[in-house]
């Protein structure tokens, strides 16, 4: 529609090798256009850790379904990712693919199929060959290497308008760990094309369930608090590979203060890919962070962050540069969320606009108008009623969302 | 944008007078358009019944409170509608206004403030000074007639494109008895100038716990089955007056056979009203009726069915004449409900799509792609789980809406 997102970076972050992984991304013909590249396959060390996060759709795709059976485990030797065909809607010949393609891509390895991940992403309703991802695996295998990470990227991608890469070291005891991931996602989901996937790798030495604490708690914190339009992918899937190729005290529990600057550097890592997708929001001219503060509790200010970040009529006045603040006094109360009318307080872009339910006596709309005419906008709402809080980010509903979304398929 | 709606019916039906109800509608300044209706009165006769069903949002306007308040007793002698301002986070300047216009309607009628109920659609955040329609009320007041319903239904309009009405006969017992009503919305809200406001009126004698509770069903299966963009409005307010001066049997209980057809009657009228705010949604080009069946109850039904209306993705996918149904088993799946992606079955326009949870081998998209280029749409899809079924309506999200929301209030 109309190229490249405006907040797409100048290049794909140099992302360094995460020592116990291997990665391989091509364009292998699965997608109808020539040279676009449509499957990625990562090879893990023995002993590789895995936690994850997958869509609540009640209607998840095969490979959604695949990894929770696998995920209890908490091991892992492998991921294949295909992009073009979701394999979703698909019945049991769905079901089937997944298995066959994790069996292949298991002898490849020396695994066990058990031991591999597989996602899809792309139009929802067609069989997917039980072969087609087996075939192109072996050629596939022969490349794999530690610096694929702009292939592996790239391959994974449907409507995205950039590759997406993220990567942030931390300590454990004396040892730097590396974080390193890629994503995809153009809306929370267009289920024809989009899919919210994001696979992220460390060679920190973390037991499975220690490792899921911390997936969990960041998730939330990122891909649990963006939207695009307000719609569940069937196929959403976030997993955490942890190699323990470095060498390090060993972590037993969640609660361990060795983790504390791990975690901080897997939820950078995360806030990064998740802000990513924003940014490539379908038809997105706007990147907006909205901050509650002063509700019930985190989970409440989420949620009011979320009904604020998903109204239909909140995005479109971004869009149209207009600083109509009622619209954010009704996304507060439609949350369901305790509120109160008279203590709800509003700023945008660090201008104060109502205190208290009363708009301020010397309210000037001047540089509220400034601020939304920029990029990057800023909504701070306090609700006045205790002490939760929460970031959520979002993008503009604009004309470029209606066409993509319009005419896309046909 | 765009003018009126296509659905806009060619003139106001013909409401007959309904027996202890006098309307008056005008244009008297509240409004800065010269010649723009904006105030309408209700005097309704001693012994008026009252019902409704307010907004859930929890930073309601002013009006909404003091409805709230007074509606428990069950008894109205006047209704006070202004449009133009929704005195809506207002603060305690608000309450007074409210109360103040609540006063001088009593005076004019004779009644009691307690029995006036009021309520007010436009822009949030605006103070509307006190004495700004008791000053106006009396000129109103001197015009009340029996059939001013044109006026009144005009009078509380904003966004909306054509005025709304709608009326059903019943009997009870031997008598005949008239329902009839007026409403005005045009998203399921854009809190700045829409809101959904209807009120309904019958010379049925009905106690008001009765009529309560066939209001309360009636809107669940009219106003509370329909979505133009799924935010919802500080000030959403449904009432139903019944004046008492038909003379029929005594109804004492909500389950009285006595009642069987009045409860019709007033469900189509309401149905009937609600389809309008839908077909008047902002930019509207689709009506579309969506049926759930076989879900595992029927509010599960309705879940699903406002999940998949409430769809950025279906609604763009409908405007753009594209037989996406890929993401209607999104939409499914995002509901929250129980269903099974392997029992999901799928129909546009009577054509079947998918049945039990895979495309129909022998599909053919051409009719599908036919019934697409219509005005009225139709999605039939079936959980195939239980015996939950619901019916909800809804319009598509077209550059209209972008063009309404995103420059209007500038």
């Amino acid at each position: 529609m109309s190229g490249v997102s405006p907040f797409a970076p100048r290049s794909f972050p140099a992302l360094p090798p995460v020592a116990g992984v291997r990665l391989a991304g091509a364009a292998t013909g699965l997608k109808k256009v020539a040279g676009a590249f449509d499957l990625m396959l990562a090879d893990l060390a023995p002993g590789t850790a895995v936690a994850g996060v997958l869509t609540r759709s009640r209607c998840p795709s095969a490979p959604v379904d695949w990894c929770r059976k696998i995920l209890a485990q908490g091991r892992a030797r492998g991921l294949v990712v295909n992009s073009g065909n979701a394999n979703a809607f698909t019945g049991t010949a769905g079901d089937r693919t997944a298995a066959r393609t994790a069996e292949a891509a298991a002898r490849l390895i020396g695994a066990r199929p058990d031991e591999i991940f597989v996602a899809s992403t792309g139009v929802i309703g067609n069989i997917l060959p039980d072969d087609a991802i087996p075939l192109r695996l072996p050629a596939l295998a022969a490349g794999l290497s530690a610096d694929a990470w702009p292939d592996a990227a790239r391959a994974i991608m449907t409507t995205d308008t950039f590759p997406k890469g993220a990567v942030r070291t931390a300590r454990i005891g004396d040892a730097q760990v590396t974080v390193a991931g890629i994503a995809k996602g153009s809306g929370m989901i267009a289920p024809d094309m989009a899919t919210m996937l994001s696979f992220v790798f460390t060679d920190a030495k973390i037991p499975a369930d220690v490792l899921q604490a911390v997936l969990r708690r960041g998730a939330d914190r990122s891909f649990n608090s963006i939207t695009v339009d307000s719609d569940t992918s069937t196929s959403d899937t976030l997993l955490l590979f942890a190699t323990g190729q470095a060498i390090h005290p060993n972590v037993t529990a969640a609660s361990s203060p060795l983790l504390r600057d791990f975690r901080r550097a897997v939820e950078e890592a995360l806030e990064d890919l998740a802000t990513q997708v924003v940014k490539d929001g379908e038809g997105a001219s706007k990147f907006i962070t909205i901050d509650v503060t002063g509700a019930a509790s985190a989970r409440a200010a989420r949620r009011i962050g979320l009904s604020i970040a998903n109204s239909p009529l909140v995005k479109t006045a971004v869009a149209g540069e207009d600083a109509n603040w009622g619209r954010i006094v009704m996304a507060v109360g439609k949350a369901g969320e305790k509120a109160d009318r008279d203590r709800l307080s509003i700023a945008m872009g660090g201008v104060q606009i109502t205190r208290n339910g009363k708009l301020l006596r010397d309210y000037d709309e001047a540089p509220v108008a400034g601020h939304l005419k920029g990029r990057t906008i800023d909504i701070a709402v306090d609700i006045g009623i205790g002490r939760g809080r929460a970031r959520v980010w979002t993008c503009d509903l604009t004309h470029d969302y209606i066409a993509i979304n319009a005419d896309y398929r046909s």
